[in-house]
């Protein structure tokens, strides 16, 4: 049990007991379960459930539900474990769902696009099993994350600004309520009028309201042709400027990524590139074969407007793999930068007309402070990550960087924005939603006591309790 | 008062008083008034409550429903009267709300492609302002209607296949609660992962939870290009076909619309048009001129394979707007088929691979019963439009239409889909939203008693109370 969280409500033996009578295997109480499945990817420590129950359907789930309510012992569903805000912390102790062998791909819908899947299924999973079909889906949070764990986290990564977050492409969802009752919140229709967006509350509440047991999502065709481009620019301004009059054109980019000069360093040195150390644009067109060429030539003569060095443009594989490999290695060039430090990975979203200012102030406030942090965005959707790079045993160092961290969260709010636009709020950022939403938080809370009324669903994430 | 709807509540004196006494010029109590403001356009025969409130801003709003609240009397929010399911009707008596002084455009930013709006501003107002900008907002669902009322009915129309519905175009609303407390859903950041998404909860309540006093949507640039084009089909399964392979192409279609031969021969009589009597697509290409006449001519090519007819396509600016001219005169084409018949429309939507299948069946069953029904359809969406013609002297008549109606609402279900794909539920399909969502609905319920435990937003819409 862990106390330093308050609240903590004791697991009696009884209902240990019940539980390892009940699910035979399928539950564990070793340490070493319990530790793995109390920590994620984030910089939060591992906070261990009680118990590790593995389940195999949504009738496990549904029966797993009403026993945990029934003693009002806590439910954390576990994923993949790529949260980043900690939200498979046990704070209150409690049994941790396994949903890894919940991973069947249950029916793909070529002609509408659209595929079923168990939450444990992984993103790279269902490309690798939809490989020879033509479709894909496209959301791609770096991380090879479940797609329960992205539909309750909202999530999205580089090609949110053509093909849209999660939210967009979850058609609909099967869920199980704290008390065992099993509902579904949509249909395979592309749209309906029909009632309450239930689908919409469930994706994004990270677990707080019921665990995803099914979920359908929307397809895209694979496209004809595919070309990615690198640009560098003197100025942040004139590579925030670029991705706003591309977009304003209605040119469909697929990618549009932002790396500062501190991002493009720490890549060059990881993986053996030699981009000139300024802020950089990775893109990519999807289309047919005239549509990419005719995109990133557009895409190209607006950023020689506003200052931007060649534009290298190529539809070759091998050179977009590279391109986009050295991408997803940010993390770990990142990490590379300070082999001590400890990574501590955030992401705020604003209106794209402020978020050159909302860089560049972060920026100064980083050196000010002497920290390290390379800076990279999604920069079609105005949301960027901030990858703090901290020695953990330097109290001081810390200091500053909750500080900065603090400070950077509330100009995105001040300027319109948000505290986080695809990590989730976890319990790592409970304090920025309530600045962020006001009263709006307590309509939350309310919802929250309607579905979940003995709170045994992730309690202590995302809302606080009134 | 209306007793025939059941459970009709008094509203005294006292209550009328103080309303008259806070709102003064604003409250109307007047009988053409009263009546004006319980009907909408749909075959729903006016039910007007007891008052109508004439609001300016949030502050009376929320006064307002504080009051009301207090009284425990019902409030139905009136935005344009556009509703085809009967949203206005004040079934249990109550206080209207006329949200038609509140239509200010409060801020457009250019550069983030986003306008913030009063819920009173209609769509063609919202464009006329517009017009020199650059910019435009696409959800088109035929009707002038209200920003606020589309929000709250999830509304969609031609360009949804493109832009998306309603739905994809909210970035963030402002609300009040029934007991007058004001929130703010989202922010203006483009995607956000912080918290319950409140915005998507309101988005289709169809006034049950709140009123929506402010509404913050997606803006797009209008394209450099446009082209339509026409082409008829031997068969429906050509039609269906061609539509199914241009998405799955990955063709970025703005308007895919199938209209049935009933309603090409309502069409031609109505608006001197001479298209072939047959299946019949409408489309609409946004894009660089390359791109559209690229598009075409996939399409074009794609048509061809499924036994289209000549594929006439056309930038022409005049031949556009004839074309989308007669499309959106579809409904009048229709009234036009029978002066005397009322119109009774309705919508479902299927995924698309069951599309033409839904559709024929509907036909047969239609011919079968002797109704005079054409059928339209915003057919990249599987959604498709009943448009039943009715004279509501005939008894037999009415029963037979109800009967088609509700066999065909069924067979959506069925088929995976949604007994509505735009129009929302109201008070004409209460029973078919039980039946689509099953236990679903009770955790509807679960959520407007812990927004509204008194039951006084909109009553009778939506959710047959628990």
């Amino acid at each position: 049990m862990n106390k330093q969280f308050g609240q903590a409500r004791a697991v009696d033996q009884g209902f240990l007991d019940r539980l390892a009578d009940q699910f035979g295997d399928q539950a564990s109480f070793s340490d070493a379960v319990r530790e793995r499945f109390g920590k994620d990817e984030s910089y939060h420590p591992s906070v261990p459930p009680d118990a590790v129950v593995t389940v195999r359907d949504t009738a496990d789930v549904s029966r797993l539900l009403a026993l945990c309510n029934e003693h009002r012992v806590p439910v954390i569903p576990y994923g993949a474990g790529t949260s980043l805000e900690g939200s498979v912390s046990a704070l209150h102790g409690g049994v941790a769902v396994n949903l890894q062998e919940m991973k069947d791909i249950i029916e793909v819908h070529h002609e509408d696009l659209d595929v079923v899947v168990q939450p444990g299924v992984t993103r790279r999973q269902l490309n690798d099993y939809l490989r020879d079909s033509g479709l894909f889906f496209p959301v791609d949070p770096g991380a090879d994350a479940s797609i329960g764990g992205m539909v309750s986290t909202r999530a999205s990564g580089t090609n949110a600004v053509r093909y849209g977050t999660v939210r967009e492409n979850v058609l609909s969802l099967e869920a199980v309520l704290p008390d065992g009752r099993v509902i579904r919140t949509g249909s395979r229709a592309r749209k309906s009028a029909a009632g309450y967006d239930l689908s919409h509350l469930f994706c994004g509440s990270e677990g707080t309201l019921g665990v995803i047991t099914e979920i359908t999502l929307r397809l895209y065709g694979v496209p004809e042709a595919m070309s990615s481009a690198v640009c560098n620019f003197q100025s942040l301004e004139g590579a925030v400027q670029t991705v706003i009059q591309t977009i304003q054109f209605g040119v469909p980019v697929a990618r549009i990524e932002l790396l500062d000069p501190v991002q493009v360093d720490a890549i060059n040195r990881y993986s053996k590139t030699n981009y000139p150390v300024e802020p950089t644009l990775f893109l990519e067109f999807h289309g047919s074969e005239a549509s990419v060429k005719e995109q990133a030539e557009t895409v190209g003569a607006i950023a020689e407007e506003h200052g931007g060095g060649e534009f290298a443009w190529t539809t070759n594989t091998e050179e977009r793999n590279r391109l986009w490999r050295a991408r997803h290695d940010a993390a770990y060039a990142c990490k590379a930068l300070r082999p001590n430090g400890q990574i501590w990975a955030t992401d705020v979203c604003v209106p794209i007309s402020r978020l050159a200012e909302c860089i560049m102030e972060t920026r100064a406030d980083l050196d000010a402070n002497g920290l390290l942090a390379p800076i990279v965005g999604h920069v079609g959707d105005g949301n960027f990550h901030l990858v703090l790079l901290v020695d953990h045993t330097d109290e001081s160092e810390v200091e500053r960087a909750r500080a900065v961290h603090e400070r950077m969260v509330h100009r995105a709010i001040d300027m319109g924005g948000t505290c986080t636009g695809e990590h989730g709020i976890g319990y790592g950022k409970l304090d920025f939603l309530e600045r962020e939403k006001g009263g709006a938080v307590d309509v939350m809370w309310q919802l929250k006591q309607a579905i979940d009324p003995n709170n045994i669903m992730n309690p202590g994430k995302v809302i606080r309790p009134r």
